[in-house]
């Protein structure tokens, strides 16, 4: 092994022969390395992979696609989150430019991807979907997305708010900083989304996302409404 | 008005005059501003202030003080979330040379204060307290923080989970990257601090602090266990 494992491995982690590592192998399993040989140039470890990923979160993400300095720290907390389908989709508050941002390089986002889950002790690819035609996306694909699931729209100023939420899958759909405009929540109640209020500050989506997601995916006790 | 808030008005809001907008007085009320005049160098604006700032967050933080870049983006999450005292706090696992970072002059930090609380309508400035030594703020400030609040330390390995966290205000103390050590544990919890599962990834400082924060703070229903 060289590159940038490597030299994590010899600069930061400091491993000599025999030190055990935590290893995983893309989409596969956990495991542990142990260091055969070390050198200046590279380093061989043999692997035993025993142990599986943890759980995905059991929700799917629509974003309107923000701002490519925005873009990626979002994307880093939705994938160390454990989210694994992610749809940018487009709105009329995204910016037309930020759909030709080189972060939306396919190598761009598997470097953030990647990154993210050696950090989360993770395996598995998160799956990016590019959806610049938002009329479209929701008239025909996303029907069967949101199948068996509870499509939910997070909103500051919505009236109900969800109870119960232990042991169910969520599409979450998440507006561009301005939010959603009425014809688009329209589209997406159409489709069957409803709105919900996660409390009544105005948030910027770097805060927004890895905090609904967490209530969504993270409140592991049952939640049930008490007047 | 000149400054970086006339740049807004005239270059991003393209604001003219008779112009309504969302004023705020730091540590005040929110209002209405109306254009009464904007030239090229300034703008003179009359300002009704009649609107109280949104609720604070029912929420304490003690942080273990993260690196510079992270420390930045952390203190955006824990403002638009509407935190209102923080504590920088030291542990084993904190590099000594954040305390020197230039992050935390003053006025670098009002300016991310600031910056959020524009974001999120919000006029209250936070209390910021920087505790370099663990021991002593442990002993002797800690207790009197605490005193009517729930203390909660967050750990992905914790067996218990919170239930009925509904109207309760809270004092979370949040890790450095790796985790407090088991001395600084005992500490806390000496001191009353309880571990508590918020889902088992392990998260960066970073996306950790909003995820738990909204789920002590803006699960607007209350909990119970179900099992």
């Amino acid at each position: 092994m060289s590159g940038y494992r490597f030299d994590h491995i010899s600069e930061i982690l400091k491993s000599k022969k025999n030190d055990l590592l935590q290893v995983g192998l893309i989409n596969g399993k956990l495991g542990t390395g142990k260091v055969i040989e070390i050198t200046g140039q590279y380093t061989d470890i043999s692997v035993t992979l025993d142990k599986d990923p943890p759980l995905p979160a059991s929700l799917t993400l629509l974003l309107a696609l923000p701002r490519p300095k925005i873009l990626k720290r979002t994307l880093k907390h939705i994938t160390v989150l454990g989210v694994k389908k992610i749809f940018l989709i487009n709105s009329f508050r995204v910016d037309k430019s930020y759909w030709q941002t080189p972060v939306l390089d396919k190598e761009k986002i598997k470097d953030i991807f990647l990154n993210s889950l050696e950090q989360s002790c993770d395996t598995v690819l998160p799956e990016l979907f590019m959806k610049p035609l938002f009329k479209p996306f929701v008239e025909d694909e996303l029907p069967d997305i949101i199948k068996n699931t509870i499509p939910v729209i997070a909103h500051p100023k919505a009236a109900n708010t969800l109870v119960d939420i232990s042991g169910k899958h969520f599409t979450l759909a998440v507006g561009p900083e301005g939010g959603f405009i009425p014809y688009e929540i329209k589209k997406l109640k159409e489709c069957g989304f409803e709105e919900y209020n996660f409390g009544e500050r105005i948030l910027p989506v770097e805060t927004a996302v890895p905090g609904i997601i967490s209530i969504l995916t993270r409140s592991i006790h049952s939640c049930v409404d008490v007047p």
